[in-house]
């Protein structure tokens, strides 16, 4: 389909309502702007006299609606000045005249320019489409039914404008009330390209013209044959969005590889006083085993914890990847200015007493001269940042030396110590941990855009608050998550409610609305917490992806499977319907009065060979992508021998090059934990005493499989 | 309001119907039943004569439907025979004389029985009023707005039947779309009272009349001054429902204390061979230290791990309050025979083997025995019980010692597995954990009944897949809980979707959507899953009752402070709006920068001064009703001088007879573990790494008190 627009009437219906100093546009623009971008709004023409009237309906088509146009009939009904649904040359002969003798009579002065014919909505389903201007994502397009009721339920949907024609589609999928549409109780399915044709006109509408604020089609009345929006609403911005200061690509990554792999790094306020922050930092650097040189930076110390120390960093010998600042707020701009001049391109930014504690204007002076430097800032109040394979840990916190695929990022201190201390405690495998604080500069997307390359990095989380640039984390998103998960945990979720706003749209786009939407659209998986956050971050790089959809529970104690088929259901993911073969397959290894079907129950009296060939078969079988075991302590089957076989079967698949994700939930005494471990060490993501957390991961790395692609039926 | 219903009329209607073998009732039966019962349904009544139908409409009052009554004219409205709002004598008779005039032309040879007047419903606000019969709680009533919105998006609630006044009214405001009913855009309310009657009529009928199965009232037309049902649609049911013994509570109360503080226990298949079951429940009633009787029965031994055997329980000298059973499911028959004679009040039936295998003959007929006895019996199929506080360990799994304040329970050996891993590794204090397996028996009601009773349990949580009685489980739980929290994981939520149904109310009534609303009914905390349960039944016991709805966030880490609040929203908590005193009062203690409001925001750099201070001050005001606390792990104040200072203060406040629940999250390194024990042990629900779990135990600590009537505005 190509677009029909005509971008030159906008321009200038714009332009005239803004030398009014008018943001609402009138009805009849409205209809003008519809017109433009061929958004259906009832047709209508002012007919002058009775064979007008007659000419326009009948090219209008179907029914139509008589009314009079006078200035002297305020109320045309009471004057008799409306005729409804009347069709065929004939009837509106005879409305014509019926309209004007009565409005004659009624006001027998009243000047009448003529009769407007306007097209009749049909009788249909009534959604509403509109767009806004959200403030982190920018243009915004909406879809819900309409109707009080919807409004109520608040079932809306959310994308970034433009859409395509599919995007739009997708949409009238994505509300709760979906079914609606697709005819339930008997009624035809509504015309679902019609409607989305709608919806992609509208964002369309809104990109091109970045300053129309808010769009409301309410209703759009949606029939088996088309949609038509009975009312177009459009309210202009008061001002311009300020632009941010972007960086291209290979910009950004040529300074975040300095600043994850630097060769050498200056701490300014390096101390050798205990207690001190730049005594911490360079400990930490030190101890943490970083190859690359360290070079503190302090005008009134000769040496620091060994290290020849500088007077100035400008004094530093050679290139500099990093400068490191762990001093005090007001100091940070003078010695920044020295970071520029050194050439260096990143600043890590430990102090906090910047926007956070109400010093807006001292970050704004730091951005200012960052930015005419060309240094990239990291902060400020944070505290730092590991590069794990790189043995370095420039932060004033404890080092952290498991290395491993995940990479952790966190806007807020206290859930970066949160990270750390659930790394440690898990022993989770990491590749960087990095804090954001302020976000002055570097934010979520520049570190996807790294994290997307680093090849030790598999799994991505991220703990924001806010985003500066909706659009960019989305476009950094996109590019990611084919290659890796990301996990986000937006926190903020629940405090702001819809946000006041001059069109129904506006009320429906609460903040977290829309960001649960278009975060979902960007394939990124949202923890509902902090605690599934950490989880998931640590065990998504430890299953393989799927294959497919098709699930099987194995499960030694019934009751842990009808917990983990509920699992199943609350997670999105669906138990494979077992073929006859398969399940004859399974009956011969579990005991006559055992079930298989799905949960495959193989019952709890059962010795380690029914666990392993049952999940051999399940490993084997190419029909089944993905297995849950649900593990009960037994004395025939103790944990520790539930996990070595359960891993060795793994293992053997997986040098047979048949991957497949295994996660498990073993009940039991507490030597389940031990077993666990042993098994997560190994491929297997298993937890005790819960059937919620393997399968919420598997859930968890499924969604992700489904935004990558990989699985059919897949896509975002 | 008092009841004006005629019984007779409705026995003498339902005979009739069921003496024509029909289980439908047909539109005039259904508003003869109406009528009987004041089910307020569209007046209407047939006019032989024109000056008839002027007097019935007058009689009706406002405007009214006329219809053609012919047995020869089938499709009235073709026939001229409908004309709808009519209102008063001229435009009546004027219609009468039309309908006849064109049927007659339509239809010259038709007979004309007469014109029926029917009350025209007004425009308003449709709804469904409904009534089923579930197969666990019986007669059901449900509400829901109408429309096929509704239908797709499910949103109706239920009752058990008969319900009140108020219950019925409680019932507007628990789906989704209350906001509808209470008027939203301009719209009026609608007649909450009158349509409350309704429902209370309808769940009135089906409790008096319990072979009716199912009511539809769909749609209601609910408007300002009334509700009226436009179509009543009655089903009968096919068969009686088989009723169940039940036992009165002094009869449960006496079994159930001689079960679970027995002064003497006999195992029956008691053997000296490890590795049986037989030999593991003696040597667990032995080395966990029960302190009465202990006696063997094996008929191939003299002495069992040093005690007397007998040949037969029968030989036991004494009373017995308790028979094991630890021989196969083949034995139990004829074993319980004896213990039956000996008078024995319960049996244990530790084997498996009846009806989880299909053997349900064989447990139809230890039931029978058992009741013919007066015996009552805990299982089969269980992995037995712990009494704690009677050192009592009756099961072949490991001894558990930790006493305390929760009773668990669990249809699942795994599940059960799960409880004791969990317990013994968070050293949850237990009085009891009870298995109960198929529940031939002894069920959720009986011990519920004694739970509620027995002083040292504090707290219940049990996981069921089915209740054997709906009914009983409601009241027993109504009765328990204003004493003490009930948590219940109720498993198999997803598996069973909407069953079929021959009315609108039967589809919407999926299993679970029946169980959830009944059991927050019943005043039961319903955990979302296994983990959760766990977490619930360990912590709830340990915080006191709230006093009111004023929760305050302390925090030291700005970022955990807005996850905190997310988790606040969530379950269903609300911030407490600070007043202007009590925040000047807390920002004396606090940066310049930091936040005071609520969340109050310490900021992440203080010594352990401003968080004593601070928290003392939420302790000491008694507009605060409970705190919870977000730790950011600091050099300033490292973990275990935060826990220490927090249980200094909460118990310093505790012996002045100040007490208020208080959670908190820590974020930090691994030490932060070791804080959180220390802080739990003494009465402060501590987690790390989570912002959620201990916001969530402070929601459900909320849901007990509101259920218990504990909180104002509290109430089921």
């Amino acid at each position: 389909m190509t677009y029909d627009v005509d971008k030159d009437a906008v321009r200038a219906l714009l332009a005239a309502v803004r030398a009014e100093g008018r943001t609402a546009l009138t009805a009849p623009e409205g209809k003008t702007l519809a017109d433009a971008y061929g958004i259906a709004v009832p047709g209508e023409a002012l007919a002058r006299d009775v064979e007008e009237a007659v000419v326009f309906a009948d090219r209008l088509g179907g029914k139509v609606v008589l009314k009079i146009v006078s200035p002297d009939v305020l109320h045309k009904t009471d004057a008799g000045g409306v005729v409804v649904g009347v069709e065929g040359a004939a009837e509106v002969r005879a409305a014509f005249r019926r309209i004007v003798e009565s409005v004659r009579a009624y006001a027998p002065g009243a000047r009448i320019d003529g009769v407007q014919v306007q097209q009749l909505l049909p009788p249909g389903q009534e959604v509403i489409v509109g767009a806004v201007t959200d403030p982190t994502f920018g243009k915004v397009v909406a879809f819900g039914l309409g109707g009080v009721l919807v409004e109520v339920l608040k079932d809306v949907t959310f994308r970034l404008a433009p859409v395509s024609a599919d995007e739009a589609a997708s949409m009238l999928d994505s509300i709760g009330a979906a079914e609606v549409l697709r005819g339930v109780r008997g009624a035809p399915p509504v015309d679902r390209w019609a409607l989305a044709e709608q919806i992609r006109r509208v964002s369309r509408l809104v990109d091109d013209f970045p300053e129309i604020a808010e769009v409301d089609l309410n209703p759009v009345i949606a029939t088996p044959d088309g949609a038509m929006a009975a009312d177009i609403r459009v309210i202009l911005s008061e001002g311009a969005r300020k632009e941010r200061r972007r960086y291209g690509r290979e910009e950004i990554l040529r300074s975040m590889r300095r600043l994850m792999e630097p060769r050498s790094v200056a701490v300014i306020g390096a101390s050798n006083e205990q207690g001190k922050i730049g005594n911490s930092v360079m400990r930490n650097l030190v101890d943490g085993g970083f190859a690359g040189e360290i070079h503190p930076v302090n005008p009134r110390a000769d040496d620091i914890l060994g290290r020849k120390a500088y007077k100035s960093v400008t004094d530093v010998p050679g290139e500099v990847d990093v400068a490191v600042f762990a001093i005090p707020a007001r100091f940070v701009a003078s010695a920044l200015e020295e970071v520029g001049r050194k050439g260096i391109p990143n600043a890590v930014l430990i102090p906090s007493g910047f926007a956070e504690t109400g010093e807006q204007a001292l970050q704004d002076e730091i951005v200012a001269i960052a930015e005419r430097h060309g240094v990239r800032l990291l902060g400020p109040n944070i505290y730092g940042y590991y590069s794990t394979w790189q043995d370095l840990c420039a932060t004033f916190c404890t080092p952290y030396d498991v290395k491993g695929p995940v990479a952790l990022t966190s806007q807020s201190g206290g859930i970066g110590m949160a990270i750390l201390g659930f790394a440690r405690t898990t022993r989770t495998g990491v590749s960087a941990i990095v804090g954001l604080g302020n976000k002055s500069d570097i934010d979520e997307d520049d570190l996807l855009t790294w994290f997307a390359e680093d090849p030790r990095t598999e799994c991505i989380a991220m703990h924001l608050e806010d985003l500066k640039d909706g659009r960019a984390f989305v476009e950094a998103a996109r590019a990611t998550v084919p290659k890796k998960p990301v996990v986000v945990l937006k926190a903020g979720r629940t405090s702001a409610g819809a946000r006041a706003a001059g069109s129904h749209t506006g009320a429906l786009a609460g903040d977290d609305a829309v960001y649960d939407d278009i975060l979902r659209q960007a394939g990124v998986i949202r923890a509902p917490g902090l605690g599934e956050m950490l989880e998931f971050a640590r065990a998504l790089p430890v299953l393989p992806a799927p294959r497919g959809d098709n699930v099987v529970i194995i499960t030694g104690a019934g009751g842990s499977g009808v917990l983990l088929s509920d699992a199943i259901v609350d997670n999105g993911l669906s138990l494979m319907e077992i073929p006859e073969d398969l399940d004859a397959a399974f009956r011969a290894f579990i005991p006559p009065f055992g079930a298989a079907g799905n949960p495959i129950d193989i019952t709890g009296g059962e010795p380690p060979s029914t666990y392993e060939a049952t999940i051999r078969l399940g490993m084997e079988d190419p029909r089944i992508h993905a297995l849950v075991l649900g593990y009960w302590h037994t004395i025939v089957t103790p944990p520790m021998v539930f996990a070595e076989l359960t891993a060795r079967v793994v293992e053997e698949f997986r040098a047979r090059g048949v991957e497949k994700p295994v996660v498990a939930s073993l009940a039991g005494d507490v030597e389940v934990e031990e077993a666990c471990a042993y098994l997560f060490e190994r491929g297997v993501v298993a937890y005790p005493y819960t059937t919620e957390k393997p399968v919420a991961v598997l859930g968890a790395k499924y969604a992700w499989a489904r935004a990558a692609g990989l699985l059919p039926g897949g896509g975002r």
